[in-house]
């Protein structure tokens, strides 16, 4: 082989924060902190501090390769932590402090994490948490003195601005193999224990590129973003890392979530572009309607971690907000696909953009995608064929941390997502289902999430499960399990046929189970495990 | 070193095309021909001949690592061999036909090329080089049957579309180290003979990703890109791949370069970004003006090669084109700055853009940028201090192709480019002159260049070349040496009057000579070496 003559620099996140301090040392990076005021500095500060942290974290003795915990909201000082740690040759581990306490004290201790950085916000969790917690040595409170407790039962709690305080601002920022683990995070599925993704430099740097790209995030030193979704959830969609690539301007919510917080900062901070799953955007429209305001400074929205729905798109387009679904897994970095249009739809009617919005999308490149039946053989990209989505690229993961390979991949080296999903001729997927979820009824397969949401269109639902059970004749017949709304009434008759017309007949549930409550998971999941389990030994009307 | 657990995939040029394949198969190419018609066709189908062509070039016996050398046009024959020939792990070797012929037989010879594709257009030139060329073993003429020539002194002259006709559609695009060479393309300098710059796959893609991102040339799949630059100089700017990574809709204007084929192209494809130097432009806007057209499709412009001049970007502006600069070098890939705008110029007066647009512009992530003086020590970047340009990243070159090392990079590796600029303190880059032709009077620096625009704008003066001349007492003194537009007279004392109040006193010319002509080099640069060479006696007036 002849090798090209181009100069070997490996892709290192230390390099993002360097080049933001060189060329964009005046944009700011503003945060709410978890202390209450609104705390802004630059890039340029953030680098000088980023490298007195590096010195503090080798004097703690953290070494390459060791892993670092944080239980943190989006904020300057986890902003922070994600170069330090990284840039130092460590991995920084986000936690999600949403899952279940004992969920949390199992991935500290499977991470085996060395060192837990905490908001005050976390100070009890952890509390709680430390006695199990033998492998860590440090725990550091992310505050200044002022904001210490004056007791805590945590040994030799530290001080994070105390560890900054007069460390030198020098430090030169290591180079090594671009493969290098540089993060760790947590998925929690429906089932078994969370399991982790360990990104690499080389990875985080690819995805920051491909994010940014028009097609997928747009991200330019003319924005200013505000990150709603969470640095402890897939990195923040990988925010932190490409707006710093970009030089774009950083806007951090903290741990106010609610409508009018995130319109006070996107009014007082002239945010462009704000990213979050929907709820967030319904707060935000919510607040506006409430109180009659306009969004006059966002420009543009991104929507993922669950399907936007299509009102969503419209509500936003009124003020001015152009919303883009993303589609994402953890295990993807996490963006894997969003639904810019193509050169085609400049002159589509408004229903073909209605429908091509409330899609997952098409992917960027660096990420492939394929449709494939149960045995792994292609299926159509006819908008109608469903089947499973796999991916591959080099942000997907090869292997889960510590858990055994044969989980992973397919034979081929795909990740199976565990969706089911369609994809049009223009190549833009759509989830029609989890694979574990999905109803299989006489050799077809059902949509759960279809009819799930036909039924809570009903006026009298509140909630809505489809699960498929097993039937003598047909393999599996959906069931749908309901919640009703307070003091309205449906009877089982009125439900089943308000799905006349809406699906073909075959799709239509057998039977409707009428109940106070469903089972969810701690991040708010329907644990439709738990239902199957349930309703096993369900005796179908004859 | 803990590793990362992401899949381990090289960065393959072949990916490009695949993806294009599968996700935008049906966006066009369009091409105007050298035999004249215009011909369209989809991604889909340009992958398939792709495929084809490579069947072809491992018929021709052409192997991994061999140099297939182009002499073409910008159009979709050109556009295969980039992707076929690198794809399979030969080398496309681009060949800029402009140079003199002697410079092009040189290049072929030193890079050792075995194969060479060449358009009708240059049937003549090659016929005239091929007795020379004993490496080269196939000569192939990018048409079809019909039009080949009847006679030729080429033996064998093979048939571009005979090779492809029945050729297998089936081709495993092969996978390997992503650091393999993919392409090379000489830049000839005002002196010696040309350097070969040698990309690898991994260099071109991550290129493409940084040079399609918002701040550097935006490419989207809602957009349609005419390369009005070719892809004989620097890959078209990296064009070809990056719209490809896009899925951009191409339209390669082949041949006709004038302001009124590009103007028909930009409106009948609905082109939205068009790139080229100063001229193209120029010559586009002239034929909009002397026939009263407006560019209704065409919203953004890149313009790059040479500085455009602040009146262009108002002209474009009025046609609701937003042009912007693009500085880089063959070395470069070629993209190292654009003058895309800040955070904090969204609020700027009209003179401050003004004066950004005609900077040289900015790095995007993974170039790095510093100014130092002629010991290699840092500049202010304060937008007055001027000093030499240095750069860094993955895609610049370490060294040139058969080449000794040590005439490329300093000592501590960065690339010297030879372009002496100021860098503001927004981190905005303008080039001020070259090194060897900046004035050294005094131990002090004068630009060259600043004095020859400033005299070029006297109506009786049609070009003009600033050169130091060594002098007694200050080392260097610069002269100035002067054509007349044709009917216009000025005298020495005229002339040297026209920098009052424009420049420093020390920095006005001590003394002006009027010619009937200034040497060139074969691409229409200024060949100052020739004239200082011819003006190294010049008696100083006492």
């Amino acid at each position: 082989m002849l090798h090209g003559l181009m100069m070997d620099q490996p892709l290192l996140i230390s390099g993002l924060l360097q080049h933001a301090e060189r060329c964009h040392g005046d944009t700011e990076i503003v945060s709410r902190t978890v202390e209450g005021p609104i705390h802004r500095y630059t890039y340029r500060d953030a680098a000088r501090r980023a490298r007195q942290l590096a010195n503090a974290l080798a004097a703690l003795g953290i070494e390459s390769g060791d892993r670092v915990g944080t239980l943190a909201w989006n904020g300057y000082r986890h902003y922070e932590l994600y170069y330090a740690v990284s840039g130092s040759g460590a991995v920084c581990h986000t936690i999600n402090p949403r899952l279940f306490p004992e969920q949390i004290g199992y991935i500290i201790d499977h991470a085996e994490d060395v060192a837990l950085f905490f908001d005050l916000t976390f100070l009890s969790l952890v509390e709680q948490l430390a006695p199990q917690l033998s492998g860590v040595r440090h725990f550091v409170l992310l505050t200044d003195r002022e904001h210490m407790p004056l007791h805590s039962t945590i040994a030799n709690l530290l001080c994070y601005e105390e560890l900054l305080d007069g460390r030198s601002e020098q430090y030169d920022w290591p180079v090594f193999d671009e493969n290098t683990a540089s993060s760790l995070c947590y998925t929690s599925g429906t089932t078994g224990q969370p399991k982790g993704v360990l990104y690499s430099h080389r990875s985080t740097l690819l995805h920051s590129y491909s994010s940014s790209l028009p097609d997928s995030l747009g991200l330019s030193a003319a924005d200013a973003v505000l990150p709603v979704v969470p640095m402890f959830h897939v990195n923040a969609w990988g925010l932190p890392y490409s707006c710093t690539m970009n030089g774009t301007k950083l806007v951090l919510p903290g741990p106010k979530l609610d409508g009018a917080s995130l319109y006070e900062l996107i009014e007082q901070e002239q945010v462009t572009l704000a990213a979050g799953v929907p709820t967030v955007w319904l707060m935000l429209l919510q607040h506006c309607e409430q109180n009659g305001l306009r969004l006059p400074n966002l420009q543009r929205g991104i929507v993922g971690g669950s399907a936007a729905p299509a009102a969503m798109f419209e509500q936003l387009a009124a003020h001015g907000v152009q919303l883009r679904q993303l589609w994402g897994m953890t295990e993807l970095s996490p963006v894997g696909t969003t639904t810019a249009p193509l050169y085609t739809h400049r002159d589509a009617d408004p229903a073909t953009l209605r429908r091509l919005q409330t899609r997952q999308g098409r992917p960027v490149y660096g990420v492939e995608i394929r449709l494939v039946d149960d045995a792994g053989q292609p299926l159509p990209h006819d908008g109608v064929a469903f089947g499973n989505l796999q991916v591959r690229g080099p942000w997907v993961l090869s292997q889960y941390y510590r858990r055994d390979l044969d989980a992973s991949l397919t034979a081929d080296g795909w990740f199976d997502t565990g969706d089911v999903v369609t994809i049009d001729p223009d190549g833009y997927m759509k989830i029609t289902d989890r694979s574990k979820d999905v109803i299989k009824s006489g050799g077809e397969w059902i949509s759960s999430i279809e009819l799930e949401n036909i039924l809570v269109g009903h006026p009298a639902v509140a909630e809505a499960a489809a699960i498929g059970v097993v039937h003598p004749k047909w393999d599996e017949r959906p069931l749908m399990v309901v919640v009703l709304k307070p003091g309205h009434s449906a009877s089982r008759d009125e439900l089943l046929a308000f799905f006349e017309g809406k699906v073909a007949k075959w799709w239509a549930p057998d039977e409707v189970v009428i109940v106070d409550q469903l089972p969810h998971t701690a991040t708010g999941k329907l644990l439709k495990t738990t239902l199957r389990e349930q309703f096993r030994d369900f005796n179908w009307p004859a």
